[in-house]
């Protein structure tokens, strides 16, 4: 196992056509990562990296995210036993968000709230547009207070 | 077709476990959103809505973004003709971040560089932790200059 380098980003052509990993970290040195199931394709959460939770996940294979709540990174799993296990990772074509695809142990879910996927409510639109959200999965997975306790919710308002 | 009203975020509660519409966006104004192939289900690229490109997306069931590089709205295939139609929207738990399933009008390509996905190289991990970046798409299904010409790449450094 390497560390991995980043490598500078010196011209449009090797951050889009090289095999360079040069990735670039947002104003708040976040980089936002998309993290799908690689069973069902189905997106279970979008998370945040910083170069630390980037270098974790590329290294030991199971993701790691930066918590804009707590400004701390977060091997995912850690307190629900629902660790994510790389698959895959992909990088865009400026480099500047992340893909993963990941086999999540235990039940499979990733979202805090107890469902499987964080985008458990639709959106409707055109004809529908302005109606209330719908809830797509049947019910929770868990409860979180019995797994996170009184840990403070990372939602904010 | 209804004007979508944004509604106020008034407790964690309600964010999460209702059905009303509460988006939230970041401090520059944007919200990131995952665009994935309905059909097939990979990723096809992460854009960023504003407020006005949400409700674009919404209204007309084709996706809007916001360009950070040229910092206006853009209507996605405006240029290219690779128009994405909704199939669904999902919004996240604390409702800031959107997940978009669409259908790509014409060739199905979503990534400016040329390729279907913009997600269209690997990144090594674990054991291969380091190595260069692999290409997982076999080759572009366009000409970037032939479709786009001479407009500025959008790819910063």
């Amino acid at each position: 196992m390497t560390e991995p380098t980043f490598q500078p980003r010196t011209t449009v052509e090797q951050v889009e056509e090289s095999t360079d990993l040069a990735p670039k970290f947002g104003p708040n040195g976040l980089m936002p990562c998309i993290t799908s199931d690689a069973q069902s394709g189905e997106v279970l959460m979008l998370g945040w990296m910083n170069d630390e939770a980037f270098r974790l996940t590329i290294t030991t294979g199971e993701a790691h995210y930066f918590s804009r709540t707590r400004q701390t990174v977060w091997h995912k799993g850690a307190t629900s036993g629902l660790v994510q296990k790389l698959v895959e990772a992909r990088i865009d074509d400026d480099q500047d968000a992340l893909w993963i695809k990941v086999a999540v142990t235990g039940s499979g879910a990733s979202c805090h709230v107890g469902y499987r996927s964080c985008f458990y409510r639709s959106v409707p639109f055109g004809a529908a547009a302005g109606k209330p959200l719908e809830f797509r999965e049947p019910q929770k997975t868990f409860d979180p207070k019995l797994v996170y306790g009184d840990a403070p919710n990372p939602t904010l308002l």
